[in-house]
């Protein structure tokens, strides 16, 4: 069993070098992109490209190897050909290079057996040599704090949500799905064959963590079984850890493999594991998120009741039904809050005082706030959900839909500040242009707020109930 | 047991009388807003304003009782208060009205006992006159073939999906979303209680109707649970029928009745009544679209064997997991599909030749008709679908991103025409702003070229996997 391990070295480097920049135009070069991208994240340090061909880039000289570079290097981004690597490896721990990530591809994942051997060999040479590997076949390593990233376009806010990730295309989809919500993230991992550093080592070091309040992960499988159990049990006592496990089908297992050599074991295996730890299970990216904006702004739920407030019957119906499927109590309104809602409005027709409740036209900003006000003294209920369903209004035209909804928005805004109940929105049903448009603007805005948006009835569902779940436990 | 009639009559009508409008700028009018609707949507016929307070409107005279209109007329929307409404229906009967669609509410829907008596006695009264009504509570008919719509920004082609809805809402977001994805309607009922004609009554008249060649219905509840069932055996014998039914949960079931008086009755019974029919069940709006999309642009697959292309290793293992739960075949390339795909590229390395392919980087837009030509060749698969990951592409800067997706998408158009299998487009993990707007952009346009679109792994997956099991039945 390996020992945990103090990973900051790896998200706060000094210098870094990059193996494999090419300045010649005509040659797509990955290892130029990674240079641009730390360049235009603003990375603080020492920037080093690396091409035996030498020359120069944006005037910066660049160095035939490693061992040429003058100042220390604590961080090396490999972007050449595999079968180079093994002398990089070897450069860098005559440099004292603490790590290497590779994004070089062409290892353990291919069916060529060369592949497996030519991992082997650069581990082996890694270890000897003092130096711990990120990948190979990776995206690397997003730190905001640390001006890390594989993407200079990337948000470069600070927050404090960790990411594991198999697979680098999912890790920019879940940075870029955050980031867009309002989630922003400590240190984000695409860890690739994982063939030293591994979910294990990562999930460890992000237990303790104090930059991290949030794990989540995105598994293809595990390379220590035992010993990523046990990771993900003392890290989900710790603090939330959110988990999407793929490769549960027999393609999907198999594409897994190929991917990033990952055995993605018997998804009954995976579920009685995770039972055994308080580890949240998602189906989606987009799913991950949703629970891990529950968690970053709604305080703890005493409870599963939840009431729900907004515009529409059959949004009403469809919310009623979506919320219990998802383990989601409804109660009925008290007489006192029903008495309560018959005070505000002159009538109940068109209206539907039942949980969900219906409000149809709430005619006044005041009436509006008097309905939350109301709600938030709701007893019988432990959280409170105000839903917008924009595209069913049926019988007003878009510019009047988009004036109205808007005002509701900015009611939603300056009513949360008051509530004392843990309270989430749901925007749905924005399928034409302009009220997907202004469902996205909307949701930024709310976000911004520190207001937790979902963007479907059972979406929204779905997180809520997870995340009432997890405090029940 | 009613008879079967011809409805045609409800969607083509020459003149109509909007009982309820106000000229008076200062009074919400529901009756004005469709009356502007339906001159916005460019109703052909006479349109007829009534109140009893007279005035004008636009210059043209509002009557002050339907017996005032000098010519004939053949429809009335309602949108005046309950308490109105018998003096409206004997005024119509006296004129000859065939038919009255009451937005008005207040009926059976509402607690009051007094609204079910004067749902009865409207219903008596149309009865004895000679009237059917649609309605009460409801926002009544889209028809863009016969001019009708409750809103007039909604999109003015006809096409040849019908939808019985029990909520105007639900029936609007299904216009909105339909319509911005290229699936166009003959004709959308919004239906309310229900209290003349019923959902078996729009299922009996959709069965026969030589316009709709697909038919979806948004279900709370059936009022004459064996006739409807029959209907819906009938109907689903003669096209593809797509079932939204809600208030499977206690708390839905109660939102429903309250909402258009529907009783919901039993989940299971419901299941089992559906069993014995061919309508495809689906859980949300969307769904119900998505499902519609797939029978609107596919040809019938042979089975239920797809065959997944696209870019990106971690959004494949997604897909595999996602269209083996859906119930969907991804069987092993064959050799020989390998072996054309090796000739096609230098190297498997990045690229992944098992089920789904990603492809990484295709190279060239012939390379990439080649491999779409193979895989239409690949007679292994019934099926094929074509992703794309917008926000996966780690690397590359949103500005490329945009140029690069453009490309493959217009690629996707071209190569399309020239397949032979039953084929669709999965745009998903548009999470950026940037993405969102252009996956939108593009989904609209790959609609145009007649391909169904859709917007995630997991709908996708659950359109195709229903559309298969539609067939093999």
């Amino acid at each position: 069993m390996k020992k945990t391990e103090n990973l900051d070295f790896l998200f706060h480097p000094r210098s870094i070098a990059i193996a494999g920049v090419s300045d010649r135009a005509e040659k797509f070069s990955f290892g130029l992109k990674f240079f641009e991208a730390l360049t235009q994240f603003g990375f603080a340090g020492k920037l080093y490209p690396v091409n035996p061909t030498g020359g120069k880039i944006n005037g910066a000289a660049i160095y035939k190897s490693v061992k040429d570079i003058p100042g220390e290097v604590d961080f090396i981004i490999s972007a050449i050909p595999a079968p180079f690597t093994p002398q990089l490896v070897d450069d860098a721990a005559a440099k004292g290079v603490r790590a290497i990530h590779f994004f070089t591809s062409g290892f353990g994942e291919i069916e060529d057996a060369d592949g497996k051997r030519l991992q082997a060999e650069i581990i082996a040479r890694a270890e000897k040599g003092g130096i711990r590997v990120v990948g190979p076949n990776c995206l690397g390593l997003y730190c905001p704090a640390g001006g890390l990233s594989f993407n200079g376009d990337f948000d470069k806010t600070a927050g404090r949500v960790a990411m594991i990730s198999q697979s680098g295309g999912n890790a920019a989809h879940c940075i870029h799905d955050g980031t867009s919500r309002g989630l922003y993230f400590s240190k984000v991992i695409s860890m690739g064959n994982g063939a030293d550093l591994n979910e294990a080592d990562y999930m460890e070091y992000l237990t303790r963590d104090t930059e991290t309040k949030i794990i989540t992960a995105y598994l293809e499988g595990a390379r220590e079984g035992e010993r990523f159990f046990r990771a993900l049990q003392s890290a989900s006592e710790a603090k939330p850890v959110i988990i999407l496990k793929v490769g549960t089908s027999g393609p999907g297992a198999q594409a897994a493999v190929s991917h990033t050599t990952a055995l993605a074991g018997s998804d009954q295996i995976w579920e009685g594991v995770l039972s055994q730890t308080r580890a949240i299970r998602t189906g989606s990216i987009e799913e991950m998120v949703d629970v891990a904006l529950a968690f970053e702004h709604m305080p703890a739920p005493a409870g599963n009741r939840i009431v729900i407030v907004g515009i529409g019957g059959g949004a009403s119906v469809l919310l009623a039904d979506a919320f219990s499927l998802a383990g989601l109590e409804l109660p009925p309104l008290s007489d006192v809050l029903r008495r309560r809602l018959m005070e505000i409005f002159p009538s109940e027709a068109g209206r539907i005082f039942k949980n969900p409740i219906d409000l149809n036209h709430f005619e006044t900003p005041e009436k509006f706030f008097s309905v939350l006000g109301a709600l938030d003294q709701f007893h019988e209920a432990d959280m409170l959900a105000v839903h917008v369903a924009f595209d069913h209004f049926g019988l007003i035209s878009s510019q009047e839909k988009e004036f109205w909804v808007d005002t509701f928005l900015e009611l939603i805004c300056q009513a949360k500040k008051n509530l004392k109940k843990p309270a989430a929105v749901i925007l749905h049903s924005f399928s034409s242009a302009s009220m997907n448009a202004l469902a996205h603007r909307a949701a930024r805005k709310l976000a911004a707020s520190g207001i937790a948006v979902f963007p479907s009835v059972s979406r929204g569902a779905l997180a809520l109930g997870r995340f009432a779940r997890y405090h029940a436990k």
